[in-house]
């Protein structure tokens, strides 16, 4: 045994206790005749002392050479610290050490291991094992432990099977980009990494299992956004002889237990709200709900006046930004170039200032009187104090861009408050969506999603009005999960094959198992599935994913600290039958 | 809601209960005026029931029209069975039916989903998903998902976290053979899929993470073996300021944990077999000692007369099969031809007889008087009516070649009980091992595995000496867990790659940022990881652990069901910078 007690652990009721810690030196401090050194490890920090009169020459000398990291076991007594530290759990004793073993030494380290390191992103990535040391990166690791832990629990408790399904599948050309594995044993043929286990977690419903989940591993071969890996995890589910209804109590009990047990809050049932809906009134299919600042459609009383950008526009619409008045003409102008940078892509911006007494003052006096701002005033909800921001043009993109004002501006005001959680359920999303640039359409959700009763017909007439029984959680301007029910008739499995492009033959060669399991007895079924790292950061008040994996890749998908990927041996290439272009 | 209740809940308590049950058709029988249908789900089997007196004609004509493994709802009252079914634990009930919806038809399965099924391996792995309804692969499915969850439970209540380590590696040459997976965003680079977490459960330990734990796939390229599988699952755990006896008592008290709430089963402390040891006495580093049999060496009483097979021998052996000197001369000579097929590999085998009546009979009598035989009997431990089975050769074929033997006596004799568990350490295992074909040593565990304390001289001198700090599980003949304390002084370790034949260039290369984090004070650490698949299934009393796995791949590693690997577009080898050899 390397230790008695660990480095968080020892109060004042261990007073005189003989104890043995290990751990490594966060600090030391040398005051001539007493030295006192930190010492950390993943549970806490104790403080070690050795001192002229008490400890022995030679384990004074060696404390004395101890380099900050070193890895040190000591032995001693816990005594009582005159002066404490009431910031630290064991704050109130430190250890009078009377032996001390050096385990290992260190090189001084690239950054400093504190809260407020020194180091870079690039300098913490490729020393993570360094950066594991620090608390936040240290706490979120275990944080998403006792959450994985907790999900686990509650669909154990509700009867759920934890099913694993294989990594080495097959490549399918539908959605994302597969990462592919060459096969040896099947030369010029390759597996691929799954996106996710959804024709897997069907056939698991089509066995029987009814009811499955799976925390795994996912990976897509996108071009990485900021914040997004290449490798990814889900908490996975299904279950079958379910209607929406079902999974969405069953998803919101899980997500309640979560708040419960993890951020100790209580949430009544979640509100609900229609895909529509939610693009009408915030412009996004994933709204924060913690704070108003909601869309008005202002065509109605904004159009139909000499200003003729608002006249030819598809859509007028504007927010309320409280107390927001009383902005500069400076302020109001760096607004206006924060929604015309590329990334929101509004042309311009019209703005009404309302004074405090009532009246209004607006960049487009000139086309609208005080009763017309009135009215605007109305739609979108605006008090005295308020500035109002409209935009205009197509329909889809105002409104996004308008969200994306909406967002930023709360932002600014501090309304996304870490620890306030909003949940809330998005339904009945189209079944597909139009490729502008092929004209196609492809599915919304994914090619299994069942269409809402009756709308099967629309397919043929009006393919983007046709509604899925698809849903999303949102939390906190967050998709934390999505889902659907699936379709579980081969005929209308292929159906909706036809109408996303798929001829018979190409349904059959890629998905042939699926739609063969079909005429098996497959059971009305459906499912959702969590994207863990990003549940896990939002639970952890954060916003960032990669503070809360272990090991993540950089925005070129690469592990800098183990420098991956990397070029093989050309006879590995040859084992697999492969030749580079290049 | 589908259904109110599952079909295996209902007992005589709920007559008279209106009810709604969904499931699959196991079978109908059809008595002219009543007809009987057993409900299948994941919980059980309901009895249906249709008679003309109490059924309507149209419902009565639906249960007839009903075929194996249609999927319906069925609502209706529950009553007392007339004749009871005591085999089932619904037996004392069935359902009368009002109300029939066939939610999906089925086509004829190509096999009976029964538990004992008509279909052969080859079938049932097409149509996994019908498999999976059959008790057997369902209950097995169920068995492993309830192993996980106190795998889980019982590692976190000790202070284990659980950490997800990358999928998406590095390559290295070391071992078995990496599945690579091609970067297209880094052209012409590859990621591996791990063997195993082996190097980042190690940084997690220099990242003061303490304890991990992580059930995690791993994947092995390699000419698949019976029962071995491309991609498997691990228990995969590392421990920080341990010893090997910290390792042993943490895990043995998992296993005992499982073996507990799984098994019902209390087993004292496990016993302890140096690897020496285990070789000497059954011939094997995976001994199962759910029973005697043990080797005997009989160089000292069977050399230096004037059987020259024997003198010339390095080592003679036998083991005493219980209760076989009955064997005829026949049954005699087919076990001399098990033990000289190849797989076995022996080149002939001495027999000797021992008699009720207190004599021998062997097949050596012209070289070895009745003395002689008595005292191979006394060494193999040999008592009258035991056949004594004699082999001789090089000591570790030969031992070989009687654990073989041995373990097939064994089997043969019904004594490897499924219900009997017997856990064993074996210890001390050797740190290197000679390729015989190269004549250089490789690591028998991993380079990371460090030599008993005080023998790193011996690596210059005498390599194959050299004992390592590692340790495996056995449970009943099987390898289930096998681990190691390592290395955390880059000097040694630095030492070991050279040994294994690695320049400084080379190991600095494939293991880089190992070594540097070795520089940053690495504490001493341990660990072990047990085979999932295996231990699954030896817990559930079977060997086999394709029936533990939900969709196994075939020996040629082919997922015959969603037929993977497969050829890829032209497209994707572009994208990827590959061409095809051939």
């Amino acid at each position: 045994m390397y230790r008695s007690h660990t480095c968080g652990e020892l109060r004042k009721s261990h007073s005189n206790t003989l104890v043995t810690l290990t751990g490594w030196v966060q600090k030391t401090r040398d005051k001539g005749f007493v030295v006192w050194v930190d010492l950390r490890d993943r549970y806490g920090i104790t403080q070690l002392v050795f001192d002229e009169e008490r400890t022995s020459n030679d384990v004074l000398e060696k404390a004395r050479s101890l380099g900050r990291e070193f890895v040190i076991q000591a032995k001693g007594k816990v005594i009582e610290r005159a002066s404490k530290n009431p910031n630290l759990p064991t704050g109130d004793i430190e250890v009078l050490v009377n032996e001390l073993t050096i385990l290992n030494t260190s090189k001084t380290p690239p950054f400093t291991i504190e809260n407020e390191t020194d180091g870079g992103e690039d300098l913490r990535m490729k020393y993570r094992y360094l950066d594991i040391r620090r608390n936040q990166v240290k706490n979120n690791l275990i944080f998403r432990s006792k959450v994985t832990m907790e999900v686990r629990k509650y669909l154990s408790e509700q009867g759920f099977i934890e099913v694993e399904t294989p990594y080495l599948i097959k490549s399918t050309p539908e959605g994302a980009r597969d990462f592919v594995v060459p096969s040896r044993m099947n030369e010029g043929q390759f597996y691929a990494l799954p996106q996710s286990p959804q024709t897997f977690k069907q056939l698991l419903m089509v066995g029987g299992m009814d009811k499955y989940f799976q925390i795994v591993k996912c990976f897509r071969d996108e071009d990485l956004r900021a914040d997004r890996q290449p490798e990814f995890t889900q908490i996975d589910c299904e279950m079958a002889f379910v209607e929406q209804e079902d999974i969405l109590n069953t998803f919101e009990g899980l997500t309640k237990h979560l708040l419960t047990e993890i951020n100790g809050i209580e949430i009544d049932a979640f509100p609900r709200m229609t895909f529509d809906e939610a693009m009408r009134r915030f412009g996004n299919d994933k709204p924060d709900i913690r704070f108003g600042m909601e869309l008005g459609e202002l065509n109605e009383v904004a159009q139909h006046k000499d200003f003729n950008v608002f006249n030819s526009a598809e859509f007028v619409g504007g927010i309320a930004i409280p107390d927001a008045a009383i902005y500069t003409r400076k302020e109001i102008d760096r607004l206006i170039d924060w929604v015309k940078r590329p990334q929101v892509g509004a042309k311009g911006m019209v703005y009404v200032k309302c004074n405090e007494d009532g009246t209004f003052k607006s960049s487009v006096d000139k086309f609208y009187n005080q009763d017309d701002l009135a009215n605007w005033a109305e739609v979108v909800g605006a008090k005295a104090g308020d500035l109002i921001c409209v935009l205009s043009g197509q329909i889809h993109e105002t409104r996004a861009q308008l969200s994306a004002l909406r967002m930023e501006m709360a932002e600014r005001l501090g309304l996304r408050k870490p620890n306030e959680f909003a949940p809330l359920w998005i339904t009945d999303f189209p079944l597909l969506e139009l490729d502008e640039e092929t004209g196609r359409y492809h599915a919304m959700h994914h090619p299994f999603t069942s269409p809402k009763p009756g709308q099967l017909d629309l397919l043929d007439t009006d393919p983007g009005k046709v509604k899925a029984n698809a849903y999303d959680l949102v939390l906190n301007g967050n998709e934390i999960g999505g889902g659907s029910i699936r379709i579980h008739d081969k005929e209308v499995q292929a159906t909706m094959f036809h109408h996303l492009g798929f001829t018979p033959e190409e349904a059959q060669a890629q998905f042939g198992f699926l739609m063969d399991a079909f005429q098996y007895g497959a059971p009305p079924h459906g499912g959702i599935a969590f994207g863990l790292d990003r549940l896990v950061a939002i639970l952890g008040g954060q916003e960032t994913i990669r503070d809360f994996i272990a090991f993540p890749k950089n925005n070129n998908g690469r592990d800098v600290m183990i420098d991956a990927p990397s070029p093989i041996d050309r006879e590995q290439l040859d084992e697999l039958g492969l030749k580079l272009q290049k």
